[in-house]
């Protein structure tokens, strides 16, 4: 199946107050250009396949955009009844909805952005469960998964030929500081002025941010044809909905092509303070980067914030040099407090970006040269077993330490704050890691620092535990207490 | 393979004197987004797939465009060592070409509109070969090639939601006489007026008037995103090659879902006169709309043509009413030397087509409501056995003797001037056909109007002579001698 | 002369540290189409004219934009070796900048919205410049006038036909509250939500915030050619800068030319809170309004601000209901914290200008029925002379006594803030009104209000003290102490 | 006035049958933006200024478009109810055809381009009487009327910045063979191919052949934002009326100025053959070409027909070296029956302006550089006096002799075709000419020749007799007999 996160949510909570809705059929903004009738027939059927229940959910989440909640539940809660079919008409198709949310619309009108972030739902999901159906995808193989990320990408139309590389792609956190939001927007105006695109993970704070800032920069630079692009998947789209300033989005059918879709089509990548999802991200790709058959590419990376943010980025170089040494950090640049500079150097590091394409050949819209691992293409889910067939030892290859050391801090998270985790660790004891210690406890210190900036939750309270031990006897969570 | 038509020519008559040639590396012009690895390679592998003949034959007919010939052989006689390659390039892919034809070119730069001709044969010839690598298309079904055809023109950018009905096809001869070409362009002329746009089957001759005619037209009414749509396939693109009019190109696999290409997106068709193909292309499609259950659905046709060339159609009209009834005439009507009657019949029924699809909530884009039987969508080869198995009676259904008769037609035309044909009946004597006296003799009449209307040219000579018989005994080629 | 107000300034402070600057041939971006050898040379020539000192003063304000200081004078000093020349060339013409604002660039590139905005100084003073010395506007008469304010808004492209009415005009103070500040922003991204354009007098606060509003809500509903028109005049252009995001700019060559400009323009008027200034622009409006010409004619108007900024409208409607009677009250809405209502209630009267429009087959784009009478074309300078020749008094038509209201306004500001004024009362003693007492105390409370509210600041601290009497000796200076 | 040829005509022959009329109200397309109410009255105010009359000419001209007839009265006697009304609607204006020639509708819509050329006559109308009624031109003067043209052509937008030289004026006779109009096709369409515009002087034979050649060539190019000039003036619209090919009209004043707009805008201009006004434009251009103050300016100038047409270039090749001197020749060049070798040298030589406007840092879009001295921007009137003042002696400035070379040309002419001129000469006697009877002699051949290649017409019948004598006694009429 193309979208793996498509289950429906069950409701086990009292139900909110129900929400304003509207009912309406609407006619497909932008381009959703023509659908057959098998397609139509697809999206219709609502029992087998299972893809209406995903094309439901994802649309709720473009219609909800700008709520705040982290809990997807809430959203199927406000809106139990809301439903959304699609016809096929005589000038093309319309879009019925169904006690869709209020919010959406202006005096019963839809919001043409948002309209468009539907059809952008409908487009995608029709086309990767065709892709799908027929095989057309080979997933069971590197260069395949990459060709699938490309094919969903260019239908998308979020590959643009003839366009000198200049797409920032920005990570961060989703609930960050006022602050910090404001940076956001002032690096975001920065890059906007210098003709920069913006393409981000959709959802609030870091993701927004940027791109309205450049969204004003570019009104007074009356640039027209600006990319907002969003790159999101099933699993989060409803966590983290796209701002109708988004006018490209692409859903992705899981997290790990989410994540080749960013650095493939990124010329740069800007990194905000964020949470552990941050820094995962971030593990994932200096793990590419450190590949010996990544070493020649550019790729600039710079990690940003505002003056009061030091200490996460901070820690996060400690713990960078620490387990992958020092040079892993001529990966990346620190710049905090300072949007003209970052602006800068990202337009000077796409600038040597260009130059690397043209010499190699190589497209603009699409970063073939980038090795991107097998293994960084596969899921991980944090079983007792996994966790234990890893090894975080510096006498590895950079770029495998780095791989392992993304699922152990995934299977960390999972076991500090996941329904999941909580529960196996409950039932089976802690993680055993094959992992040096001294790496171990930089990690540890590393996640204590987030939870006391506030940038993790944890279930209990504030005191985070170890949910691992490494078997050696050299380090258990009973040293800690 | 998808395109059954790309062997290439063996040269067997002299060379003709060689041609200016140019070699440049060119961009794509238009529609070719954006390409992955795969298919560049693809494309770019000469020897194994085929795929390099075929890109080189139909990307040499769009270079030779405005040549007046007949035969394809010249083409590649008069351009030998004509290439193409495409290459992946940082902006996108750039298209270079060897030794082509210098009359594509302006003082060294390549024509836009070629350009984008080139563009559209790349872009068809790597769907297709994609598609039917992937075992995408189901053409054992008479549904799934109906939907081959509409992923096709899909791709081609053909389908075009959000316009009101306004696509007029156009079918007639390629070789006419002058008189008939300047008629063909007052046509084109009027229909433009009205804010119709062209389909053709490319070529010159009837193909071209009406795009002429539009152009003018649509540059008075200062009408912009005019559509000139050619449609062809790669058997017969060497020798009616596309003008650069010709704004829109598709490139079916074979004749038969060319054909199905312009029944389903025509909202009206023009006939002009023609030859033996442009009458097989009449029965085709009679053969469609008298099926039952096309029965209510509005197709406007017209015959026409100069007021000198009313025989044409009274013949055909004349033989029509006699093999399918006097009624058939009721899905045609025949306008000589009136162009702005023709044009605004043509509007008025394109209106009655518009309404219909209203009521019946269809796609005005893709005539998903018309039937076409799977037995028009075969190819027909006619070999003795094949002729043997038609039956001409006027007590079968008349879609189904349209359908034969089609066929009969086509293989006394091969039995008359085609190689294959001509020898096949050296061989083993005249075709056997179960056929109605009188029905074929109007057939012998029609077809011997033809030759001496210079609209159809025999190897010997002007004396027409029927290649079958029929087996009763009750006619046979003796008797006419 | 055109305009008036190119009086250059005397520096008579310290210079302030010298800022960075940049030179720059740039080519003029929008509508500078073409100009002649003479309109060249009548802006090269920079001694006899005072065009050049005119030019180079707007010029200077654009550069400008964003900072923040009320004294046009320090603009000069920071830069005072700035200069512009307009030259001829082959493609157009170039501007010649040097040592302009660095600010104004973006790494040695200007900012498109700037030189658009340098675009729009340059071509309305060549033309009200060429204009005048041919003598082409009548300004001796009201009908005459009204015609060179059209002919100058048609010139600057500001008058588009074909446009649904949905031009808001909004005004109030340049220098507000943050929470003021935001609330614009709201009530322009409603507005904008609903597909209105913005029209403001240029510089920050609120004649900022709504467009700023308006362009992200642009932004979601896809609509491009949106409208931020910027109507300014010599006078103020220094100490209100218009914002880059405006696109549309005119200068107008005088303040009465520009409130006409305004009137005629707009499809309804939005007022933030503000200080004086604001308060004049009402009693100009409502003193038009209030005419028997203009009574059936529908000019949608509302005050709005934050819930907190309450007292300021409930202040001004008291005076005006006072003052004009209560009735005066229907002409305009008081709408606190509720941007939405507020947006809706635009639309609406919006709506109802179209419809009156449509019946009186009147111009969408220049609302030519609203009478505009010549005692509001012409300016007001408060001498002793002038100001004793006012009459407030009730029982004169009230549009009469609005104008006169709005100029015993205008005077006693003038008494108290600015230099000229404060002479003359010093000079030769308080000004002599023939008011009635109730009128004139309710103006003095309205006066102390806007100083205690810090929206008026008084050169010599907080305490206000009325600058004028009423002979009749019903009221004194000395009554109040 | 601004425009001298406005008398309406009065009908003395018998009426022609009745045509098909249309009245319709149309809502004006293109560049009419937006009228005052003052200038709506001005075009409405039918008695007093002449206006409307000379409206009512010009727009049945651009409504007959088309039609074949020189004589310009049959165009009233058939639409002698015709009239057109402006008004001031809500979204613009409105414009009111009361009896319109049906041939400029498409069942009952008229043609946009059509449409488009009615709303440039009422732009030129009611912007030079305004500017005429303000006296807004200085016509006194050489500078002066050089900024009217100017002034005239922006207000047209016919002068385009930021556009590389690429307008060609094509001049030529309206009543020509048909294959000579072929050749001018071709001529257009090989420029059209290699990107330039055209610029002619409206109407049918050599002014709209490389017009329609050229639209062919830029659809192949896929070029938009084509320009197809048409500068023409009262007193020759009627005859000559626009193809609504033009996308670009403007009326000029006067046969003069319509002169100098040519010279002005054109970057190169191509002379196809015609007849006795051909060759006075000829005189007029080479007059102005050798002014020693033009010496060095580049101005690429072909005269160029079919191979046949041949003897009418030999004819004036040889009458211009013989009256100017053999370096005449070297300002043009000749070239017959080669269309793709006059396009190439046209833009051969427009690449030499655009060096030459680079260089002297002239505008692209008006040739300020060249001197049109004051007597070329005079009418001339050919009466005794006047012919009688000329002197034709080679021992002349080249220039003034060409000057007086085109006035004896045009008095010459007059004498034997026009009413005016042959009643003069009837009562008066031949005209007395200063001529060098060598030079007299030659003229006296080449109309000769123009009469036998029926490129003039005389009223009785095919001898051409001079009607001048030279008074030193050495040539006169006798002489002939």
């Amino acid at each position: 199946m193309g979208y793996e996160h498509a289950e429906s949510f069950t409701t086990h909570t009292p139900l909110p107050k129900r929400a304003d809705t509207v009912s309406a059929r609407i006619s497909p903004a932008g381009g959703l250009d023509v659908l057959s009738r098998n397609e139509v027939a697809r999206l219709r059927d609502a029992s087998g396949s299972g893809l209406h229940a995903l094309l439901r959910r994802c649309a709720l989440a473009v219609l909800t955009s700008g709520n705040i909640s982290d809990d997807p539940r809430s959203m199927f809660e406000q809106y139990p009844d809301f439903d959304i079919q699609v016809l096929q008409q005589d000038r093309g198709i319309k879009i019925e909805l169904t006690n869709a949310p209020g919010q959406a619309f202006v005096d019963g009108q839809i919001i043409r952005g948002i309209n468009e972030l539907i059809v952008a739902v409908i487009r995608d999901i029709v086309y990767v469960s065709a892709q799908m159906e027929q095989g057309a995808f080979d997933l069971e193989d590197s260069v395949g998964i990459t060709h699938a990320v490309f094919e969903i990408l260019r239908n998308a139309r979020i590959l643009k030929p003839q366009i000198d590389p200049n797409l920032v792609v920005c990570w961060g956190g989703h609930s960050i500081s006022r602050d910090e939001y404001e940076y956001t927007k002032q690096v975001g105006y920065q890059l906007g002025l210098r003709a920069m695109d913006i393409c981000t993970g959709c959802g609030p704070g870091a993701m927004k941010g940027p791109m309205k800032g450049a969204t004003i920069a570019h009104a007074k630079q009356r640039r027209r044809n600006n990319r907002y692009i969003g790159i999101t998947e099933p699993g989060i789209i409803a966590a983290e909905s796209p701002n109708p300033i988004v006018n490209q989005l692409v859903i992705m059918p899981d997290i790990e092509k989410r994540l080749e879709a960013f650095v493939r089509t990124a010329h740069g990548i800007i990194v905000f303070p964020g949470g552990v999802g941050t820094a995962e991200e971030i593990l994932y790709l200096l793990g590419i980067l450190l590949h010996p058959d990544n070493a020649g590419i550019p790729f600039p990376l710079v990690f940003t914030g505002p003056a009061e943010a030091s200490p996460y980025f901070e820690q996060i170089d400690r713990f960078l040099r620490l387990a992958l040494g020092d040079d892993v950090a001529s990966r990346y640049e620190i710049l905090m407090g300072d949007p003209i500079t970052v602006a800068r150097s990202m337009v000077k590091g796409i600038d040597r970006v260009r130059n690397y394409r043209l010499e190699t050949k190589d497209a603009f819209f699409f970063n073939w040269a980038l090795s991107v691992p097998f293994e960084f293409q596969q899921p991980f889910r944090p079983t007792h077993e996994a966790m234990r067939s890893l090894a975080i030892h510096r006498d590895r290859p950079r770029h495998e330490l780095a791989a392992d050391l993304r699922r152990v801090f995934s299977g960390i998270v999972a076991g500090n704050v996941k329904d999941e985790g909580i529960r196996a660790i409950e039932e089976r004891g802690p993680f055993e890691i094959d992992g040096d210690p001294v790496i171990m406890q930089a990690l540890d210190a590393l996640l204590q620092a987030f939870v006391q900036q506030q940038r993790m939750k944890l279930p209990g309270g504030n005191a985070y535990v170890p949910c691992y031990r490494i078997p050696g006897g050299r380090r258990s969570p009973a040293v800690k207490a």
